[in-house]
């Protein structure tokens, strides 16, 4: 049976009634769109979603990539697709009128990706086309980008970032493929890269992999690394197809836990030093470039952990609902009461609870994050340094949060089905499966945590969460004018001043320049950080339900809808938000552990 | 390469030094045995596991039981594993001599079975052969016990426990599968099972399920449900092999996320109206014969996850030292360092850390939970009854902490690995898939919470958790001695009062019979008691480590073990203690919030 993948009215809610995407269209970048543009988008990405990728879920995990003869083969749903989403613009619609774009907000671009990931996360090519594509409009020279992205964006040509190599994981100033100078202008290029996601396959007519390399005697460390448009077929006149093959060859295919519709390519360049290379942008700025689109990765990454925990909770629900078992718990002797759904057991609907309250507390966070990612390119001046500083520090957060609390999430909609949610008869094992690679993608949680306890937190002398602080308090403000919320904002409230305390708790380790110490636990302070800006969208939520309780006299549906946004709010508050009081008793205890010895580890 | 999966050092000290398991040996029971014999079983199935089990963990992952043609067919390892567990003893190892036995203690037996899942959990078989073979002696008739018991310690047949039924999963009392009695005192078996782990397969001759069925006219709900041996081939002296078919149909096997070897069968009786069974015990007392086997199933569980989170920690911790990634935080400039293995960067230091102090803590809990298993059972008068209260307490914890927490555990060690823990490169991918049924199997975690609060806190006025506080407070006095222990016996000190606290607290609802308010978060109650009884376990250890270092001078490998255990066990309470902090503010709470409708869930 067809169970529901996303809620569409809770999109529309976050969209329209609590971040009010319509306020950008007042800016120039965006006048062209109006609140029914962006619902025809969403629209169109629901109809791909429907009715060419939730169908193939379990099968497009069935049948993962094989490499057969130096070529990938995937599914052949994945060639209709990829053509679909191009039609509908949907690669490019974040992209420029210019691009061949839609021109449309970050803010309704990330909502396409979630809705699609909802329906079929293992079908996450056309993002990696985007983003890849988008590397070239942003730092690319005409040529390039006349010449590959209206193909990337048109569904045919795919995408990748290609910046993994073997003994270069999270550390890419240590990339070692190699860019030479050939007199055209061009470079050649020789090594490895791992891990390159849609890095070969058949559905596509040409691979363009954005890839990092470090041309012949560059600085050393992230200074010295480039950025090159590396294709698969390279355009050749002297060529009858007007293409020959540049030397990068399928060395590899992982084989891994989940998002098996997708290949992960180990990918070899140069092996018979035959690949080319087309610079993007100038020499040795390869790795400024990458942390430029790093946020729109990121929230991408967010936003599929969301989708993934979003899916998994629909066929929680779902089941709960139609599974009877035991007797409610006051009815435990009445032997011939017949069984009970399992979501009338408290217990059950304490972890659906948690699992709704997770979800759309993560997607929340991600719209937010997504629209400061808008403001900051169309404000100007001070507001959009503060914009950007807003989405820098949150970006880590929008990151783990969606990806650590999604994990957690999935296992909760596993734990609801009981034996059957370890079967294959559910999808729910697969979205467990799936999920668990977004703590580990676009930087792992440890290095999120570095970014925002080592960076994000300290630099401008810690403007980012005064300024976060700050937009928080008003929250806080507006939420106190409501009886009900009164007792959640002045929790919300403790919640930033023991934030504030922990802050300056660990702030002298940083001033001596203790590193290790300041950072030993920067996991659990993002833990914490996630939490009170989580309850923060869950306070922001509240208000808006509130208010159309207040005013709209909703029924139906819209009252259940409204009043379950309080009711979920609440839950976050009560179960989620008192984890911090074990966060911060940790974070404050001068006590450190985190120095013993291998010995003392292994025996 | 070649990782270890589990500490042998460990085990010693657990079995000998913390548990003193030669204290058994002054009963008569066990009077043939000392440390010499522990330790040898021990070794045989060490060299079990190293050499039958070990080497093929991912090969039985990829070549899952097929049904092909009526019957299923498994690894063929599998086979010769059984006979050699049969031929050593190990099958039977915690029978009695009576039954060809080794009479062994469960403190023994049960890290046999932590050895063996250690090694591979994918070959669970003789587990449940000898819980199956352990109704039957202990409830069967002497002509049951001679037919079948010698063969399945053997290893040529094997076991099962088939409770569950597509409409009875965690409510046994609507098992619904029917028992005819037929004129010879056998019975008509008629109806279905679902998740019967190894319910058929090609390496054994003979399966032997142990199942609960419902004799025609028996009382309503558990009162009516009685125990059979329903064999798949049964004994016929007018057939030229001795035996029949039993009309025991495999009708499907499950396609699993993990725990891939075995195969989890559903299963139908009688449709051709020709399966027999014979009754175990008297008609009627199923439930309650079971329920007496529970404790054993479920210490088996726990030993299964203890031992799966064990070998991935083993995993990761092998991986982080040999795995380069960046330069120390210290160093982050010297971009001409070599990068230094990732056990160097705290972050890692600290997951590794809370994987040693989860595994490490669990087991602890499981041997002693085993001893006083043991205890229970050459003890008398009211010794005997403490210690069955204690153990039916600790029971729900000791099935439970290894579960949940070991999934987080193994979630960390595939953390470790970075991208490569995704992949099938790693074991550890599978290991964390293997796990996640630990949480489910013999009673969910939400069915522990509800065992623990709804029933073994409360019996007999509360006896068993004021045996277990006088016991903690034992512990308590002793570590106070040791300046360096004095500060987290207060700290545990202070946590049981919190723990009462938490009880005081809720023991209105459950006095005006408000079941539903009062176990709403028994799920929480069952985590906050898991970290104090565990962190009661890692005080323990620090007190036999401590007491080592002060009076045996050791040194080198010696002293590393020690010192790591003090270390591990300040880790504990410095980082998992303080999670109890928002657990008892949550528990304490008076807001119902798992009152909610299916719409305000749903849109």
């Amino acid at each position: 049976m067809a169970t529901t993948y996303f809620s569409k009215r809770n999109l529309q809610f976050l969209l329209h009634d609590v971040f009010k995407a319509e306020e950008l269209t007042q800016y120039d970048y965006f006048s062209a769109h109006d609140r029914e543009t962006f619902n025809l988008v969403l629209d169109s990405a629901t109809y791909i979603a429907d009715t060419l990728m939730h169908p193939y879920l379990k099968e497009i995990d069935r049948n993962q990539p094989e490499l057969k003869n130096g070529r990938v083969t995937v599914h052949p749903k994945i060639k209709e697709f990829l053509k679909a989403m191009g039609d509908a613009g949907l690669i490019g619609a974040g992209f420029s009128f210019d691009h061949g774009g839609q021109q449309l907000p970050e803010m309704v671009n990330s909502l396409v990706g979630f809705i699609l990931m909802a329906a079929n996360n293992g079908m996450m090519y056309a993002g990696l086309s985007s983003g890849a594509a988008h590397l070239i409009t942003s730092f690319g020279n005409p040529e390039l980008n006349a010449f590959y992205v209206p193909n990337m964006l048109g569904g045919t040509w795919q995408g990748t970032m290609a910046l993994t190599e073997p003994q270069a994981g999270s550390s890419l100033s240590d990339v070692t493929t190699s860019a030479t100078p050939l007199p055209d202008g061009t470079y050649k290029i020789k090594g490895q890269k791992v891990f390159i996601s849609a890095g070969d396959h058949d559905a596509a007519d040409n691979i363009v992999h954005l890839m990092l390399a470090r041309i012949d005697g560059a600085p050393k460390g992230t200074k010295g690394i480039s950025l090159f448009v590396v294709p698969k077929y390279r355009p050749a006149s002297d060529s009858p197809s007007g293409f020959v093959d540049n030397d990068v060859v399928s060395t590899g295919v992982y084989h891994k836990m989940g998002q098996k519709g997708v290949p992960a390519m180990h990918l070899t360049m140069g092996s018979n030093d035959n690949t080319i290379g087309y610079l993007v942008g100038e020499p040795h700025h390869g790795l400024p470039y990458m942390f430029q689109m790093m946020n729109e990765a990121r929230i991408g990454v967010g936003m599929t952990a969301a989708a993934i925990a979003t899916a998994a909770y629909y066929e929680a629900l779902q089941y709960a609902k139609e599974r009877p078992q035991s007797r409610r718990l006051n009815e435990k002797n009445l032997l011939d009461a017949p069984q009970t759904p399992i979501i009338n057991h408290p217990d059950v609907r304490r972890m659906l609870l948690f699992q709704k309250a997770v979800t759309e507390g993560a997607l929340a966070l991600l719209v937010q994050v997504a629209k400061l990612y808008d403001l900051s390119h169309v404000l100007e001046g001070e507001e959009k340094e503060n914009a950007f500083l807003l989405l820098d520090l949150l970006m880590p957060v929008a990151k783990s949060y969606p990806s650590e609390m999604g994990v957690q999430s999935v296992s909760q909609s596993l734990q609801t089905f009981g034996g059957y949610g370890f079967t294959e008869d559910f999808p729910v094992e697969q979205l467990y499966r799936d999920i668990r690679i977004t703590p580990i993608y676009e930087g792992t949680t440890g290095i999120q945590a570095q970014d925002l306890l080592g960076r994000k937190m300290t630099t401008k002398g810690g403007k980012a969460p005064q300024l976060l602080f700050a937009e928080m308090s008003r929250t806080i403000a507006e939420a106190s004018a409501y009886d009900d919320l009164k007792p959640y904002a002045d929790q919300l409230s403790a919640e930033l001043k023991r934030t504030q305390d922990v802050v300056m708790s660990l702030m002298p380790y940083a001033i001596k320049g203790d590193t290790e110490r300041y950072l030993s636990d920067a996991t659990l302070f993002l833990e914490l950080f996630g939490i009170i800006v989580v309850a923060w969208q869950w306070l922001k939520q509240a208000i808006v339900a509130r208010r159309a309780l207040l005013t709209q006299n909703p029924q139906g549906d819209d009252l259940a809808f409204f009043e379950g946004k309080i009711h979920t709010m609440k839950f976050f508050f009560h179960y989620e938000v008192p984890k911090t009081l074990g966060l911060a008793t940790r974070l404050k205890d001068p006590e450190v552990l985190t120095i013993v010895t291998e010995k003392e580890l292994a025996l």
